[in-house]
């Protein structure tokens, strides 16, 4: 079966009800509920425009156009979550019985550093320029800053350029204008599986571009050294596969730090990925969002804009954002870095589609020209209380005698739900359908986490589990997990009594 | 010959060259300067994907797909301008011989009012849930205070309703997401020209939406009450046409108060566009952007909000941005008013693409919720001066015996200089190659014009020039128009002399 992840990953006929809890949702998250919280009954639409029949599109509005209906559709069928999570979320004082979110993946360590840094007085400044028509490119002053920042964080052997710098609204708008640019309608990324999900959406719902799934396994085999290893061999067969099969592949997407594996790529190995695509012609986008989230120093991260001499630099693009390293995925700042001219142009010229507000672009410039703070404050605070937290939640997880990979970087855990140790019972078949069940039995217990389908794995049973959360909503959640696996009853929805069942000395 | 923008009106070998200055450019302005800037002998691309043959896309880059070469083209085009106007700005103390730019349609009479209200303490805020990942269709907080604030400025007759409401970055986002959950690719809206131009770019460059101008004569004639009215049948005509062509028209753009005539539609005018829309089930995207600077109240402006009993309320869409009201083009504040709950939802979806921050969310709130100051103070404030800075230019044009259409609202004349009077000599023949010179000796003379052709003015000789602006420039501005028209010798670039040519008495 060729993995596309339009017809046969996600076909209503071979997963019919897909569930569990990712990045909350559509509506007011990073947008992977959608694949968790499907409605069995609801069937999927066979997306127009990549190359499939439009057959089963739904139409259920006299008022949208076709497109208009699947675009609509990724969002109703966020509601589901949306509405349990939203409607019930967990508040110390005022809602202590709600939801827990495990599942968005949002750094809530440092507020306290950011609301102290962002309330001086150097941030509000209003004056005209910016308050007219930018740049759309990102006023100069920004783009002179982000180039300085990337360049000594990413430690890029020669400075980089503010000339090759876009800013625009977020890592979503940058994934949808790059994928825009660079594809026709129906054309491919190929994409390493499990993979962050939202980007299905971010590449097809304004530009109607599909992912290729390059899907890894979760033992080490042969030459992997590790879980979900990827290899230029698996990239060179789901490339052939993909063009016998006649989907034009125009690129390759690598996350780096991955999500939702939480590790990072070696440089020899960032390298070949980067020569399998030039000997293709493939244009790379590197998502690093997480570069600066990575709290073990000895992970080994290195950004793609440290190597020296990059195989193919005209089609080799970059992309950050405030989103995840800095815990501001409501700032809306995203930024992308490339030295192909064309393409950098090409993207500036969407971005009146994807402009922030020259106030936030003051904002910006000001906390990253903010070196001092940033390496002396906020990166050192952030990281050891990522790395509690993690240290906290791992201790947890190993009690409980569950497997879980973990490579020092990011915010997430990813969780090893196929086998119970003898006490407990997880799945009792290996597929989406107990994946879903499992999921929904953690929601009713008030717990959200994210479901292996969301991310493209493609063996049911793994879960993505964020830990970069309080002391005291970590702990709750950890609770609510261990009772779900050692099957003890469901939290009545309205228990007055709750709270008194979880004295926070049970809380380790 | 039938009235598309892409293949007749832009097609290269009916206007090979045009040229004016416009909205100044997609670089740094708000996009049109692309139909004054373009060189001639830049073939324009045939529009891929909205039905016509796409034989000459620009394919100048390996790089790019054919719509990613489209979608630069539109940013390269307007390199000339850009480059012209940008280079060369005018600052009264740095650079007095630089370009006055009365092209660009902002309101830069009152910074010294907003500057003030923006820094207020009460504008800086920053807690968790503004950093967090938002509601993408805007947080509550924002949508209850423009549902009130709508209600009350457009004096609807029943509270508007929070629910209704969907705030984006601007209102190209809200043109780009509404028309692309509307339409099929190539599908197409009706829109009477002349129009503020860089609509066709919002429509086309994400959801290769095309415009079908409903032409509107300079002359009154028969029932026409007004130079360039507006009827039914001139609706019911260009339908028709398009339909027979093949054309599939999926709606209608009205925009209130006019841009760039400056004036505005009848309640009962309005009435009759929507039946219209109504009777072949078309939807109606209504752009009320400049509905408070309306600053004559005899033009009697009447916001579509204010109608009883919308004919079509599923398909009237009515779009609103803090872009021209309060002169904050940079602060990317759009905003969308739906009563059908699929268009809403459906552009929500899209969203996440067009998002703002949660800081700027809080500080437009704030605003908006401040119904005193802006009753009591800013408006009052920027009437008096519109008002004021368009008293000074009508009566320099009047002087100069120059005809031009103002209504008593937005930022700009449209003037006539199809004709000279005796003394003065304009175009030489009426074609928009002679438009484009007489264009660039405005440029050349250091005064940045917008020439009728990037509006799609079917008649050459129309300029479209804003007045919102500090009486110095302004009067710099039309000293330097009168140069032009009155055949003086051009400015040198670099006259050190120049700013002593100009002592301050002279200018009215």
């Amino acid at each position: 079966m060729f993995p596309l992840p339009q017809k046969e990953s996600r076909a209503p006929t071979a997963c019919p009800g897909l569930a569990s809890a990712q990045d909350l949702d559509s509506n007011h998250g990073d947008g992977l509920e959608r694949e968790c919280s499907r409605k069995p009954e609801r069937k999927l639409p066979e997306f127009s425009g990549v190359g499939d029949a439009p057959a089963t599109v739904p139409s259920d509005s006299a008022y949208l156009s076709s497109r208009g209906s699947v675009i609509k559709w990724f969002w109703d069928s966020a509601e589901e979550g949306y509405r349990t999570y939203h409607m019930d979320e967990y508040d110390e004082e005022k809602n202590p019985s709600g939801i827990i979110n495990m599942g968005t993946s949002e750094n809530k360590l440092c507020f306290d550093l950011l609301s102290s840094r962002l309330s001086q007085s150097d941030m509000l400044r209003v004056e005209p320029s910016l308050l007219q028509y930018p740049d759309w490119r990102g006023h100069l002053f920004l783009r002179e800053e982000v180039a300085r920042f990337l360049s000594f964080y990413c430690k890029s052997p020669a400075p980089l350029k503010p000339e090759n710098v876009v800013v625009l609204n977020g890592c979503a708008s940058v994934f949808s204008a790059l994928a825009t640019v660079l594809c026709e309608v129906g054309e491919a990324f190929l994409i390493p599986a499990p993979y962050y999900g939202a980007i299905t959406q971010h590449i097809y719902l304004y530009g109607g571009i599909r992912l290729v799934c390059v899907y890894l396994d979760s033992e080490a085999t042969g030459l992997d050294t590790r879980p979900f290893q990827l290899s230029v061999e698996k990239l060179e067969m789901a490339l052939q596969r993909a063009n016998s099969e006649g989907v034009k592949v125009k690129g390759l997407i690598l996350i780096n730090p991955q999500n939702p594996l939480g590790d990072v790529y070696s440089p020899g190995e960032l390298r070949d990925y980067l020569e399998f695509a030039k000997r293709h012609e493939l244009h790379v986008m590197v998502d690093e969002v997480y570069m600066l989230s990575v709290f073990e120093e000895s992970a080994g991260y290195h950004s793609v804009l440290s190597l020296e001499g990059l195989p193919d630099p005209q089609r080799t693009h970059v992309m950050w954002a405030a989103s995840k390293d800095f815990g501001m995925s409501g700032l809306r700042f995203g930024t992308l870095y490339t030295e192909n001219r064309d393409v950098a142009t090409a993207v500036a010229s969407l971005c009146r589609y994807h402009g922030l507000s020259g106030l936030v672009q003051h904002q910006m410039a000001q906390l990253l020209r903010d070196q001092d703070w940033i390496s002396q404050v906020y990166l050192p605070a952030n990281h050891a209380r990522l790395k509690a937290a993690h240290t906290y939640v791992a201790g947890e997880l190993r009690a409980l005698g569950i497997p879980f990979l973990s490579g020092g970087a990011g915010f997430f855990l990813w969780i090893d739900l196929r086998k119970a140790p003898p006490t407990l019972q997880y799945l009792p078949e290996p597929t989406f359908k107990e994946e879903m069940l499992l999921w929904r039995r953690f929601l009713d217990n008030k717990v959200l986490l994210s479901c292996g389908k969301a991310f493209e794995c493609k063996e049911p049973g793994w879960f993505r589990l964020v830990f970069s959360d309080q002391a005291h909503r970590l702990c709750l959640g950890m609770q609510r997990v261990r009772w779900v696996l050692e099957g003890k009853p469901q939290v009545p929805e309205d228990s007055p009594s709750y709270q008194s069942q979880e004295p926070g000395g049970q809380c380790r």
